[in-house]
Order: structure tokens, then C-alpha cells, then sequence
């Protein structure tokens, strides 16, 4: 049992999560953000990010100060129309707080709500749109972090294309770890943040959308900090930032898509990743822990587990034991049932993962967990 | 003559600015952002920054991700009532700035616009109040960057007061450096960022709000990133921050708190900037240079200089030779002539002042100035 400090501290969590000594490195010098050498950092990240979309002829990438949901907020502020209507799918948090944004905005809002334990269903997306004339942009959650369930982006992209509608991505929890290719998934924008799969650090996120659209959506949004037009406009103009950058945290994302790269990109990134989760939900199941997914759900970046019926099983407790051997999961999400979630991303591999399984067996083995299930 | 890259980059601007090692240090580690740590952290800074504002029995802090133009936003949306009217007093950008963001909002707004080289008149600012009953709230920049002027924060506090409105004021390049006791000088809002005179890295900024109005304030917003309200809730419920965190930027800026302290709070710091100032328009007259403002009016944390006449001046040089000996100055940005601001802020003193002059004068040299005026 471990009494002093671990040396490391494991964040199996959505975000922020464990980063590398070399991307934190980065983060140790000074810049001026209106100098030349930060510029051609900022010109840098745009366009490596915009050719991990695989949507370098088509579309641009906005970077923007704050958290992943500010991203969303200005992709919805700017990219919407004021007297448009959009249609949000929804099965989980992140699904519901765009429809809460876009209500706040004072916009229309339908909404397609699944169970949190299934797929959104391209064919209700179909149906929507075609009862619907009214909507003109569809948002959907790529891998809901709420539950670490994939939702199908390809047939979704392909339907609401059919339908000549606009279709906007909160890509979290995904981009950087499963393929997204804008050549052959059509989508208007995409929104992720530099703490999740790209393993930097949280500070900045970023929406890469579409320059047709774009260019066309000055005078939309109500805010001038969330406006990603003009900051868009800023960029092209100079290649400055509006308003002041969090220039360490840019400069450490530069460098975090170095090593993503010589990983081997977003392929490598993703198998990592894959066997850290199958490691992780093969071992919680030999030690009496039940997933919450079905098997073909989950998009592998993140487990959502059941808390066990056992009525000796206390999260907080849980928490803390893991917490002092340097462990750190996250409480659930769901509305509908107590859960707890591990994180497979950030820089860790699968010896991490056997630590934290360490960690969590010494727990059980006072207390021992009945199967929850057959499976 | 250097020719090689200088040691160390002087960021005499006016943000973001020279940092220490050790704020930069406290950058290197891994927070869970929902960790008993980080809340903590985020407890301690909040309650912290109130102290320095001499506010603690009135107000509250609440930190928000982004740049301070993120936090002047927050609090227009939040803390102005959507049928509210501003007032805001402008001379300078970021006043300018203010209106916009209200306008944007489709709030009402008033104006008083001074000249960039004067100070805000406080009886302007009654007559105002006392002519036009529907002005609900008064926006004040206490040091507007655009050209280091220092606005009457305290005669204009009274006069507010006395009027019984509410006065939200853009403490951005003051706070840290210039006294602001929230027991003598009235204000419901005072916005500031982590990255001037707190000496810590850009990402985060901060409201410091009047508890009495802010628990009043549900609804303002129709932002949700930027609902101050919300993002006080959420601190209040459970410590944690609504919205991912840039947890390293958060815990730099505890780090650089205790640096404050450690100088000898912000008596202390308002010195040695004001010695760095002295030392800059001293020397940088005597090299030739004409600085904007009469001697009275600056805050002391930047200078603006009028581009010399000289018709083989060019900034763009000027720029380049500075910055290829390590010092890093900023352009002009006043509506009325061209300028360029050098910053007195930041982890520097004197001798750094001193070093920055020994090449503005290796510059002069080769073409000394004529002084352009008598003064």
C-alpha cells in the first residue's frame, strides 16, 4: 500500500488530462502575442489542425480563448442565423447544453432526444429534416462524453447533407483519436478543444469550419468575445489574436501536435487509446464492475461504469482511495442512474491503466463486488 | 553590438508580459480540474483577489476563462439588466470597446467621449447622471491602455454613488499596482486579468462583484459562457469551475500572488513600476522621444510616445532592431496619430529598463532625433 505521494498523478478523466514533461515544457517561456515568432505559431496550429480534419481545401481553423464549450458557444453565436432554427440530437449533457445555449441566444431550437445508452438514429435525423422545412443546421455530439457513447457522424453527415442542411460537430472528445475526414464527411464545423485527445493543456479550443459559410456569417452573433467571424477576420487580417491569447497554453498545443505526429497521428493516437479502453473494461469486469454501454457503443475514450448495488459502495469513498495512489476518475453524468467514468485518453498507455486496475482491485478486495450481470 | 539571441525576451508591453521562473514553474503539473486540489486552488485565489481589492466583506471573486475582454463582457451581460442603460465613459479603446460590446447586446447605450489625452471629468459624468434618469449602470476604464492615461476612479466612484447607480469598472491595467480600497471607493464590478499587473500568464480573468447585486443578476445573460451569475453559482455550490478550467494558467496565477505579497503587495509593486516609469520617460526623452501625456495624467504602468517626425523613422524598424536585441514594445493605438506605447509592467526593473534604452539609443544614434519639443 502506498503511504507517500505518488510521483505521478494519473487523470483518467474527460479533460483536463495527463500531459507530457515535453508539452509542458512548453509552456515555460514568454511571448509577446503580438511578435512575429507568436504569429507564425498561431498561423501553424490553424493550418495543422485544419489538415487533421482532412479539410485543408475547404475550411479554416478558429482558435478561441476559454473552454471547449466558449467554441461551442461562438460556433452557434456565429455560424447560425439569427432567424435560423436549429436541430439538436441529443443523448447526453453536452447534447442538452447546445439546446440550452441556442434557447439562451433567444434562437429556435428542435431537438431529437435518444435514451444515454443509444446512438442517435440517422433515419429519425432523416425524418426530422424532412418534416421540418424550417430547420437549418443540425448540432451533433460526436462521442457524448456524458456516457463515452459514439454517435454515427458519417450517415448523420451524409443525411443532413441530403437535405441541404448545415451541419455543426462538437468533436470534444474525438478529434485527435478517431478519424474525422471533411473530404468525405461533409460538415460546416467542427469544434474540439486542445485538452482533450490532442493532450495539451485546457486553455484554448478551436472551431474549424467552412470558409463558404464562414465568410457569410459576419453580423450573426449577439457577443463580440464569441464572435468567430471577426475573430476569424483578425487572423486573416494580421495574423493576430483579437484579444489577448493564453500564449503559453498555444504554444504548449503546438508542441502536443509534434508529438501527435510522430506518434503517428490521429490512427496511432486512436489505437493507443483502444487498447487502454479494452484493457480497462475487461479488468473493471473481472473485478465485478459493469459497463454501462453496450459493447459496439462506446467510442473508446472514456468508460462509463454502473456504481455497484453493493450498498458498502460509496463513490466519494471510492474517489479517495484512488485519489491517494495518485489516481483520478470522474463522477457520472447520467441523468438516470449513479455511475462513475475512467478515462482512457491523455499520455498515458496500458501499463497506466494496469496501475489504476491495481489500484482499484486492492479496493474491492476488502469488500469483494457480486457480478452485477451475466456478461 | 548582440548578435546572438538574447538570454532573456523583455516583454515591455502591455501584456502578456516577463513573467518569473517560478510563476512559469507552477505551470508545470496536472491538475484534475474536479479534484479536492483544484478547489482548493480556486478557492484560495478567488478570496485572495478580493482581499487585494480591500472588498472581502462586500464582494466576491469570480474567475472566468478567456482574456479581460472575456471578463467585460461577463459582466455587462450578466450585471446590467437587459433593459438596463450604460454609460460609458470613453477615452480610449477599450472604452470604445465597452460600448460595442453593449450595442451588441442590443443594450442601451450613452456615451461621454474625452479626447485621448485627458482624463474623464467626474462633473461630466454628474451632469450626465443628473440629466438622464434612464442611465442604470456607468462603465469606467480606470487606466486606459491605449495610452496609460489614469482615469479619477475615486471622484467618479463618489459621483455614481451619490446618483445611486452602479459602476462596473475595467481595473485591467491597474489592478496590482494602483490602490483600490472597495471600502472607500464605491464600485459593484471590478474586472481584471491574471496577465498584467499581477505579473502571472494570460488565459484567465476575473470579476470582482458585489454579492448584494450579483445574487440578483439570474437571467441577465444570454450568453452561457459568459453568465457571471452562473459561473458564481457554480463556484458557491461545490468549489468547482462550471467549464473546464486552464488549470495550469489557474494555479500560475496562485504563484504569482504570493509573489505579490512577498514584494510587499501592491504599494510595493506600484513603485517599482513607477520607478521603471520615471527611468523610461527620463531617459527616452533625453534620446529625443515626445512622450503623449502631460506628466500629471499617467498611471504609470505604460508610456505612449508620439512617432517621431523625422521622416526616416519607421516603427516597423524601429520594432525589428528592438526586438532583435530581446526587447519587445508594442504599437500605438490612438485614433488621432501615430504612436508606440513601451510597457513598465511585468517581472522587470530598472536595470531592464536601462538595458531597453541602451538600444533605443544604439538605434538613435545612427540618426539622433530632434527633440520635438521645448519640454
Amino acid at each position: 500500500m502506498l503511504e507517500t505521494a505518488p510521483v505521478k498523478t494519473l487523470l483518467l478523466t474527460p479533460g483536463p488530462l495527463t500531459t507530457t514533461e515535453m508539452t509542458r515544457a512548453a509552456l515555460n517561456r514568454d511571448w509577446g502575442a503580438r511578435d512575429g515568432d507568436f504569429i507564425e505559431l498561431s498561423k501553424r496550429i490553424r493550418r495543422r489542425l485544419t489538415e487533421i480534419a482532412g479539410a485543408a481545401d475547404t475550411h479554416t481553423t478558429i482558435p478561441i480563448q476559454g473552454s471547449g464549450t466558449f467554441a461551442v458557444e461562438a460556433t452557434l453565436q456565429t455560424l447560425m442565423p439569427r432567424s435560423g432554427r436549429l436541430l439538436v440530437l441529443i443523448n447526453g449533457t453536452y447534447g442538452r447544453r447546445i439546446a440550452e445555449i441556442t434557447r439562451r441566444l433567444g434562437r429556435s431550437v428542435a431537438t431529437i432526444t435518444a435514451p444515454e445508452n443509444q446512438a442517435i438514429d440517422p433515419m429519425a435525423v432523416d425524418r426530422a429534416l424532412a418534416d421540418d422545412a424550417a430547420i437549418t443546421d443540425v448540432a451533433l455530439v460526436h462521442c457524448e462524453t456524458t456516457s463515452g457513447i459514439l454517435n454515427p457522424l458519417e450517415s448523420i453527415a451524409c443525411v443532413v447533407c441530403r437535405h441541404s442542411r448545415r451541419l455543426l460537430v462538437d468533436a470534444m472528445s474525438s478529434f485527435g483519436a478517431l478519424p474525422i475526414d471533411g473530404g468525405r464527411t461533409p460538415f460546416t464545423a467542427l469544434i474540439a478543444s486542445a485538452n482533450k485527445c490532442l493532450e495539451s493543456v485546457p486553455g484554448v479550443a478551436f472551431v474549424i469550419a467552412e470558409v463558404g459559410y464562414l465568410s457569410q456569417s459576419a453580423g450573426n452573433a449577439t457577443s463580440l468575445s464569441l464572435d468567430l467571424y471577426d475573430q476569424w477576420r483578425a487572423f486573416e487580417a494580421d495574423g493576430q489574436w483579437r484579444f489577448t491569447p493564453p500564449v503559453q497554453v498555444v504554444a504548449a498545443l503546438d508542441k502536443a501536435l509534434d508529438q501527435l505526429e510522430s506518434e503517428g497521428g490521429v490512427a496511432a493516437r486512436g489505437a493507443r487509446y483502444r487498447r487502454n479502453y479494452e484493457v480497462l473494461v475487461e479488468e473493471m469486469k473481472a473485478l465485478g464492475f459493469e459497463p454501462y454501454l453496450q459493447p459496439e457503443l462506446p467510442a473508446c475514450v472514456l468508460a462509463t461504469f454502473r456504481e455497484p448495488r453493493e450498498k458498502w459502495f460509496e463513490f466519494e469513498q471510492f474517489y479517495n482511495f484512488l485519489r491517494n495512489r495518485g489516481v483520478v476518475i470522474y463522477p457520472g453524468k447520467l441523468a438516470a442512474e449513479p455511475s462513475f467514468r475512467i478515462g482512457c485518453i491523455g499520455a498515458i498507455d496500458e501499463a497506466d491503466i494496469r496501475y489504476a486496475i491495481a489500484a482499484v482491485a486492492e479496493f474491492t478486495r476488502s469488500a469483494p463486488l457480486t457480478r452485477a450481470s451475466a456478461g
